[in-house]
């Protein structure tokens, strides 16, 4: 345990650490050269085409050679305040306005209770006295004599803590119902706000039943147009592309070998570029590689036409799912709401995502199938939380010389030489760690995926909420108590409910410099890496270097991500939840807590004007989840309270503090049926507000064919548009044709060979797709309306 | 704890006991006198206007002289099966029927369960050996070598009973999933087989918004017809009408003393009845009792105007509810099902209950008064549950004579005597208690009222939550561990959570003969004493010789309760925990269980056909929570078989078994999804069906009317036709002038005086809202219909 001095110290080499960051993102950020690292979001809105700061040279090209924009180097920071929040809302999205909303929540919900909390329990806990009496050598830290730790046994001045507890746990309360009206009434003034889009039309069915001698569509035609008849407009089934997606992501590498070696032939025209046909080019017959590409390219075209249409006319490609849309919002928000079947599990309707935030893949999993998925991967959740230690020891007794040498004889030299002897047992273990938690991120999406999510947003709610588990058993649990989270759970097995509370409540002060000097590594310094952004820093130069060969190609290698809500959320949470537990118990916490929500609401302000992109605008509906995580931890810190002070004979104040949780939840509920439709359904009187404001759907052809199309699987979006009409044609002759059975007749619609753009869009769909990664697809309604 | 011999004498004593009841009941119904005691269902349905088998001369009216009959005394058995299911829906409505087949299912999984585990274990069991070697006359009984006791620590033989666990939780999951699929499809059977009804058009909308310059009915006309512009058709806003039903039973109260009177006079034509004016008649002024009634009754009338037209016209008296009704099933199905306003706790819509089961008291709760409500109520019921003992033992206390006697020193003398002594101090802790448990239903129907639920079905469903806590707590767990709720709510709380169910799992064996017993005389015995309706029948006879005057008067002595749900539901449910349990720890309990579904099956069908009359029809809403219960039942048996296995030093045997609550939840939460919205949601696919079987609503302008006034106040029943068609005026005139604020101007409607039918009809009608007894109000609609 630390002293006040060490603690100091600690914060003194972080303050450094941060400001060493600060000042290196300073300097690259005026350099034009990193122009696109620490603004890309900017150039994604098409606001900036080249670096600012140019200077007139060819050095000033990559070197900002002003040096009078050296003097401001902090000026970033009211640049990112200036910008007001109706202003980000339209620049960024509502998801990052109220992202930004929960670090200002924090500082509204701690800086009073900080003020009160060091004003009344500082002085009450350093007058306390009892470890005064003990020796100041052995284990008790300075910080200690202002927890709650130095008041004696039995002592009336715990009432102190207990009223404070309520007054914090009221105040907790207010600021959540205020923040939970305004960002609710956000979303609706956002939604409300919002110009017409397809998935405001469009519900998601699922579940489809298979009836004999009629087609899915005809399925989806006929129940729909019985079920709302004076409401459906139309719909589109959705197509299994997985294997017709992989094609085309081969004929995009191709392109990229044949653009490749027509850019070398353009530089050095004397000699035609050859590859032998083997094996990556590795043996076999030596050709001409771009006639060899060409080929190749033509062959694959060939495959793509006849597999695309067998998607488009083979009934067995046409997934039990499709998207049904409502000639008004009206229609479409109450088929979203009602049960369709008589059948509860047939028929599933929900609102459809935004194009943009669908994930394919999931559209097809049965009901039934989903109930088992849920059902393992909560089993393998529970087992990943509490167990995640195993595999990291096998890997680490993989590590273990004597083990390896058994299990692998002829390595025996190689492991007696000294150097990887100390490298595989110093270095090995640790490794396996890191590793691990550094996939950890990538495992829970993983399973949430297996889960059956059908948007990209609840997948990431949905690992968010995972890796809070995590962190929350193994980070807050984890550090409070020793061993690991196993241990522990075996442990509170085997202890009785009242004895949980008191384990931990025990160990609670102990443990505040520990979370202290946490909150200054993670919270401080690492948010001054953030802004730094050294990882896509380098990778945009190695990019820069070896991979660009046009304009196009820089903007893909520019790395926009957006807000990372699965891993900041949780440690959001998990802050809040250390900030409300030491709130009452070891007060001297909050000032650090209250540093840090400052400096990452600057940080992240500037991330979101300057550099993340969306991939997805759910309008913040991920607020009910950050309310509910801190109510839980508001729940933790009584219960946690209660155990401390059991503790400390004062267990008859229990009835006092066990008002408390159960006036918590309650309120809990209230908000939640109060606030919570708002996040979950669309009130039919906004609908039919919006409805009464717009001109009628039938006068607008175009919107009226936009709808057609807005959720065809992206990869068919790479045809040009005279062709998305064909294959509109294509899927009622293919629907006629299904359900009559004769698919040949048709003539084949020919696949585009030579439009670079579109198999460039199309890659980026397909980034979309299987990398997960950049940006929507163009928005074809929007594209026309600003042409008109 | 009793021998296998303890337990014959037992069941000979029950047997006897339950046949003396049978034959009791079987000499009563056969008399004349009885008939209405023992029929009453056939009187309501008006297909028994007098006793059968009467005989000729005057004795044979009240005594059955055909001794013949009394030969075949036990006929009423096959009687009762000989009623087909469909003819039971139609006689007694779905929720009897399905109320039977808990029943059968009882049958359908304990019948093959018992001759597995019959089988099976207690062979295993009678080997196991353990016992036999202990002293025989000390604590073992014979039933325990039959029971999993018998087995010797760690033997291998407890995988017989795991894997037994396992069969038995399959078969008993895949019979309830038969089950509720049938009962599912039942209800939607149901549901469509019924002709048009107000409730399958109505909506019931609760907090509705004030504005100011509209009334409530305006405001509902203007936000439904904005917002369900081609499905909205009437509303009936909701009357605040409690001073004015009471003024009614006042008048009513009049009449009878009138109608008395009047009767009294034309049997003694020479002297009329006279009576003093003050204080019940007994002293004052002596006048004539017909003439002072009259006056009386006068004066009232006039009062009764007054107060209608004040209720009719003042917008004081509208509550924020209404009852909106829509043109077609599919419209108020819709409505129904989504949220209407953008703030989410305003303008709530669900099905209206069926006009009968509306609890109109309940309609003006707001919506944050709910919550507290609710919160306040599930903290009464844990205290209820764990610390009942409390307020009985307050009043046992007062039995103590020394306490009673310095309370109160002058009863002195009386409590020296030695007969009032000893009646307090042996007699009076007993009645406390039994007092209390007589009451409970009455107390937790109290507590359900004060949650606010408007349908009388769903206060029943609450209150047989509520007993099934009570019972599984203090009578479920009390009974196999001693000391009181609270000792034992202390006792887990300092205890592991793998301990408790060591704790339970060990007593269980040990308390299998006191279940037998339990189940002998609670199940058979008394159910026998439920046919024999020897309270009833006194309360019959005890009216028919003091109030009966006319044979209106003799119908409504009749007593035709309905089906008990909040206490037989709790108990059954009880008895599928012992059931479920017992099957694999002691085996030879389940015959007992066998012959109680059984005979408890006979009864009851018997009972639904002659004489229950169910006061609504919920169409089987509470089958989700029998099944819910039955899961939890079997969750309950995995936990104590583990705990009782970890005391047999088998815990290694846990991790087989931690998988079957695993398993058994997630089936619950697929039947859950898969089943639960056809018993809360009404599917469009349903709705719109049953709308295009129909003619349109338009094209029958009788419903239209019936539907203007299904849900009107049953206090405002009591006018004729004619009038009811002015209050409607008087609504529309009331509702223009509320928002024009002219009130004392239009002429006030005259109330009914000498229409004694009618009276009669509203004091029916008081009955059902005051006392919540006995029959329907007359379905208006049909009544037409029939007529027509």
């Amino acid at each position: 345990m630390a002293t006040l001095g060490d603690i100091g110290v600690s914060a003194l080499i972080n303050i450094l650490t941060a400001f060493a960051f600060l000042l290196a993102f300073a300097l690259l950020r005026l350099q034009p050269i990193n122009d696109r690292v620490y603004f890309p979001k900017w150039y994604i809105e098409g606001k900036r085409n080249s670096p600012t700061h140019r200077g007139g040279n060819f050095v000033g090209k990559f070197v900002n050679l002003n040096f009078r924009t050296y003097l401001t180097f902090l000026n970033w920071m009211p640049q990112a305040l200036q910008m007001s929040e109706e202003e980000i809302i339209s620049h960024a999205g509502l998801d990052s306005a109220v992202f930004l909303r929960i670090y200002i929540l924090g500082l509204k919900i701690f800086g009073p209770i900080a003020v009160v909390a060091l004003l009344v329990l500082v002085p009450v806990n350093a007058t306390g006295g009892t470890l005064i009496f003990l020796s100041r050598d052995l284990v008790v830290s300075h910080i200690d004599k202002l927890s709650i730790s130095n008041v004696s046994p039995k002592s009336l001045k715990f009432f102190a803590h207990i009223s404070m507890e309520y007054v914090f746990t009221f105040w907790i309360c207010f600021m959540l119902y205020k923040e939970y009206d305004r960002v609710a009434s956000m979303r609706l003034k956002f939604l409300a706000s919002r110009s017409r889009r397809a998935e405001q039309f469009t519900v998601l069915v699922k579940n489809i039943p298979h009836t004999s001698g009629h087609s899915i569509s005809d399925s989806v035609e006929n129940f729909f147009r019985r079920n709302h008849p004076d409401q459906y407009l139309c719909h589109q089934v959705v197509y299994n592309a997985n294997k017709f997606s992989k094609l085309v992501r081969k004929r995009e590498k191709l392109q990229n070998w044949l653009d490749y070696n027509q850019i070398k032939f353009q530089k050095h025209p004397e000699k035609r570029p050859t590859r032998k046909t083997r094996f990556l080019g590795l043996w076999g017959e030596r050709v001409d590689s771009i006639d060899f590409y060409k080929q190749q390219i033509k062959d694959l075209d060939l495959k793509l036409t006849m597999e695309r249409q067998k998607v488009l006319r083979d009934p067995e490609f046409i997934l039990p799912a499709a998207f049904v849309s409502f000639k008004s919002r009206w229609g479409a928000s109450i088929c979203a709401q009602t049960q369709q079947s008589k059948i509860p599990t047939l028929w599933l309707t929900n609102w459809a995502p935004e194009p943009r935030d669908l994930y394919w893949k999931n559209l097809a999993i049965p009901f039934v199938s989903l109930t088992v998925r849920q059902l393992l991967i909560s089993v393998a959740v529970f087992f990943l939380v509490f167990f995640y230690m195993i595999p990291i020891a096998f890997v680490q007794s993989l590590a273990n010389l004597e083990g390896l040498q058994k299990a692998a004889p002829f390595l025996k030299p190689l492991i007696e030489w000294g150097f990887v002897k100390s490298l595989l047992q110093g270095f090995l273990p640790g490794l396996a760690l890191k590793v691990f938690l550094f996939v950890l991120p990538s495992i829970l999406m993983f399973m949430s995926k297996i889960e059956g999510h059908v948007a990209f947003s609840v997948l990431e709610r949905r690992t968010a909420a995972k890796y809070y588990y995590f962190m929350l058993v193994n980070v807050f649990l984890g550090s409070i108590i020793t061993g690991t989270a196993f241990e522990q759970l075996d442990a509170f097995l085997h202890q009785s409910p009242t004895q949980i509370p008191r384990t931990i409540g025990v160990s609670i002060p102990m443990k505040a410099t520990f979370f202290i000097t946490y909150i200054m590594v993670d919270g401080w310094a690492g948010m001054a890496s953030e802004i730094l952004r050294l990882k896509p820093l380098i990778i945009f130069h190695l990019k820069n270097m070896f991979i660009v060969k046009t304009e196009r190609d820089r903007e893909r290698a520019m790395d926009h991500k957006s807000v990372d809500f699965p891993e900041t959320l949780p440690s959001l949470q998990l802050y809040f939840l250390l900030g409300i537990v030491y709130s009452s118990v070891t007060p001297i916490l909050l000032p650090f807590m209250l540093v840090f929500f400052a400096f990452a609401y600057f940080i992240y302000r500037h991330q979101i004007i300057n550099v993340y992109h969306q991939r997805y605008e759910s309008a913040a509906a991920f607020w009910p989840h950050v309310h509910s995580r801190i109510i839980a931890s508001l729940v933790i810190s009584h219960l946690l309270l209660m155990g401390l002070l059991s503790t400390k004979k004062a267990s008859q104040s229990t009835p006092f503090l066990i008002v408390l949780p159960i006036l918590t939840l309650t309120f809990h509920k209230f908000c939640k049926s109060r606030f919570e439709p708002a996040f979950r359904k669309y009130p039919l009187e906004e609908a039919m507000d919006k409805d009464l404001e717009d001109s009628p759907l039938e006068t607008d052809p175009n919107f009226k064919s936009y709808l057609a199309d807005a959720y065809l699987h992206p990869i068919f979006r790479s045809v040009e548009e005279f062709e998305l009409a064909e294959i509109r044609n294509d899927q009622h002759q293919a629907h006629a044709s299904a359900s009559d059975h004769i698919n040949a007749l048709s003539p084949p619609p020919h696949f585009p060979r030579h439009h670079h753009r579109d198999v460039d869009d199309e890659e980026q769909q397909m980034h979309n797709i299987h990398r997960y990664e950049i940006e929507p697809p163009r928005d074809v309604y929007h594209q026309q309306e600003s042409t008109k």
